[in-house]
């Protein structure tokens, strides 16, 4: 990976340059820690004060901090300065990584009945079953499977070991990382005389355009409908998505989520790490959902749910715990004391 | 899948017919957005109001429905109306999913040892070590490693990329999902000295008949003992069951669930999403924890049990946690003022 | 697995013999069970009680219980008998277990450009891609994908399923579990306009010696710098480490905990099964956090940390919760008392 020079970026991303455009770049990096050869950028004002002291390159700053920026080198001045760094990355990976030679490892397993696009990449001893469909230039890493009358749209990529379930689709451009299991069965029964007698799932999985799954994350299929994720959604690792579950488009939900069968989860919402949707509930647009909180009933208005234990020191803790399970006595405690007091 | 007749459903699944057994039947759905070709049931009386309107092809209810039903078209009349839809299901699922053909594909990596039993599939690149057993009818998915040793029972279906490993076993009629890990190793460390001694885990897994589990969930060998699964238990998908534990028969746990190291819970439970049983504990048979409880200590005696922070707007949420952490000191006031006014 | 003497036993692993050398052992299990084969150990004095009328051909003892072990038959003295329990186990899992013979199977897909130490094995079907460098007698198992530029320590062992992504490395005698994914992508986006812009991950992952991990656990590359595992660090089964993150030396955590992006723990810390630590969060050394407890600022102080709310039976449960949403309340009413009071 070579460096390239300030000219480079701003004639492939655009900004406004502030100093020399034959200035070399050899890295992306935060402010602090930054060398002579570090494109760094300043997005969260709380880091403000590592700027001027910052020995960069350059700094991606937005016009508020033009001045500041260029006083200690150069800077690149644009509104949305996080935006322009998250293209950065993009342009920055695209020439630092090479993309896979479009074509067939010769140890694929694939059924002579599947359509494969044009320039397709298809990784060493995947598995292709009947009947599938892959779309221009997507990528199939090793050792995936992609079972019977599956889906993938052009120009998405799945890393290395991805299950994707018959007749279940993605959609294009999306990105599904290692180990993801997609259109596993449903978590059905039917109560019988203290046995469980299984429901078969005989929907699929349904995934838009520019999803994200991230690894060992798993989405079941339908009963009967199918679970559906809308364009644009995005999951991080270890996410549990239940049969029948709606998520609306550029939804996110971070890293060990979990979200119950058949609830309905609306589009721009963000679930926080390890919380717990249940089942058969609604969530309308817009609503964030803190880390670890379980919502246990559905939610009407858009804005941030919390409910968590504070954590503390064991000793502390203990103490405010124990006296919990006693709360609802001390509630009744109280109204006689003002019972007695009125 | 063409069409079936009430007639067909009638004689594979028995029940009470109101209406003409010629009636097409071209899906299996719910009373909401039910087609004239759908086939759907009502088992939950509190969808009941869906059923008069309601343009199925057929609804499958109890008797006392039975008038309604059949006053809007035909019904089947039956005592367990969930039941015979779970049927119905398996049955549907047999005629429009074709069984994959018996026979061993020809890459996957098979030991000379190994004992096949008839009428087994193996998938693509499978890879059966010495020493494995395999059932009569049992599946193997494409990408599955079954390690030395192990055993694998009639009838058993494991998905594509399960690994079971050496020395552990599955009964009779299991079905494996996608990316599931049977037999790693518990999680066992002497200290010393501020590191860890790896304490090598020198049990197995044993599992019964009639087990499901969920996709890239974690069963653990264990320690000295075996880690034993009795018949009929359900695992839905990312549960973590550790080492030495002990799960009795039937019972079920939800999705992102973890059971700790050498716990032992009884039979017929049920555990909710993203519980917690710490380790060395016992639980009874017919416990039901809810989902996101964390029990942390034995359980006693039948019943529900449930321990999970109420969720609210972020504001309340915030102020009442902060509350939280000095409800002990709460409690002090309260006999203050109590002793006081006595 | 032949059986072995006290003889053989003391000669490998040492300690204090009491009783005959010729003693023929069998198995080693717990105290609790054992017969006239076992070998069993007491480390816990809490089962101090099984000791007296335990069958075991032998137990493993500190001196303060030397002379209660050796009243009933043999007995191994030594200061730290789980530490000595933890050997055995090491000792005897030598014995039974046969090691993978080394060499490459022949359906491993192996870049030619792979430098591969001596004495290691490939398993069957593993793809090994371009610029890998595997150490001196690493094992990887059946399955894997170690993709390019990823270099593996001597000795190391991977099982079945493990995903080692580009250029992440790992050090000397690590053990890594099935289905574990290691360099994945960090879950980061740029909000744009309601949509999310990703932002590519240009770090890697970088784990040092005799670090253990639990089967299906994903560790992400950092999104500038690496995400780092110390040495000795332990991690058990579904765990997810976020971009960023950064684990002191021997530090342990239980099963289904979760790291969010850019936290950093200290050494020696332990985080039990469920926990979930915020991001952009330090953890200073010696931190204990219990299980399900969720870290959401920083902790500066050694010491136990814990946030769980106590499970109860349903209804108690109920009645408290109910309360709790209004716990604020009850403080301003109980204020309002004591201003009357004073």
């Amino acid at each position: 990976m070579g460096a390239v020079s300030l000219a480079d970026v701003i004639a492939a991303l655009g900004g406004d340059l502030h100093g020399a455009s034959e200035t070399q770049i050899t890295r992306i990096g935060p402010l602090e820690g930054a060398d002579a050869g570090t494109l760094s950028f300043l997005s969260n004002p709380r880091y403000q004060a590592q700027l001027a002291g910052s020995t960069a390159a350059c700094v991606i700053v937005a016009p508020a901090f033009a001045e500041a920026a260029a006083a200690r080198g150069a800077a690149i001045v644009t509104p949305d300065p996080y935006l322009y760094f998250a293209r950065l990355t993009q342009w920055w990976a695209a020439r630092v990584r090479p993309r896979p030679v479009a074509g067939i490892h010769p140890s694929a397993v694939i059924d002579p009945s599947a359509v494969i696009g044009a320039d397709v990449s298809i990784g060493a001893l995947a598995v292709i079953e009947a009947g599938v469909n892959i779309g221009d230039g997507a990528q199939i890493g090793p050792h995936c499977v992609v079972e019977r009358n599956a889906r993938i749209g052009a120009g998405s990529r799945l890393s290395a070991r991805v299950t994707l379930g018959f007749d279940c689709q993605i959609g294009e451009r999306c990105i599904v990382h290692a180990g993801v299991v997609i259109g596993a069965d449903g978590f059905g029964f039917a109560p019988n005389q203290g046995q469980w007698e299984k429901i078969e799932q005989l929907g699929a999985v349904r995934i838009g355009n520019d999803v994200e799954i991230g690894a060992n994350t798993c989405i079941d299929r339908g009963a009967l409908e199918d679970t559906v994720l809308e364009d644009g959604v995005k999951l991080d690792n270890l996410i549990q998505i239940g049969h029948n579950v709606h998520v609306g488009a550029h939804t996110a939900m971070a890293g060990c989520a979990g979200v119950a069968g058949s609830a309905r989860i609306g589009a721009h919402c963000t679930v926080g790490g390890g919380a717990i949707v249940l089942g058969h509930l609604s969530l309308v647009d817009h609503v964030h959902v803190s880390a670890a909180t379980v919502v246990s009933r559905s939610i009407k208005q858009p804005g941030q749910y919390s409910g968590v234990f504070p954590f503390d020191d064991n000793a502390s803790w203990e103490k405010n715990a124990a006296t919990l399970r006693q709360l609802h006595t001390l509630r009744e405690r109280l109204r006689a004391l003002e019972k007695r007091g009125a």
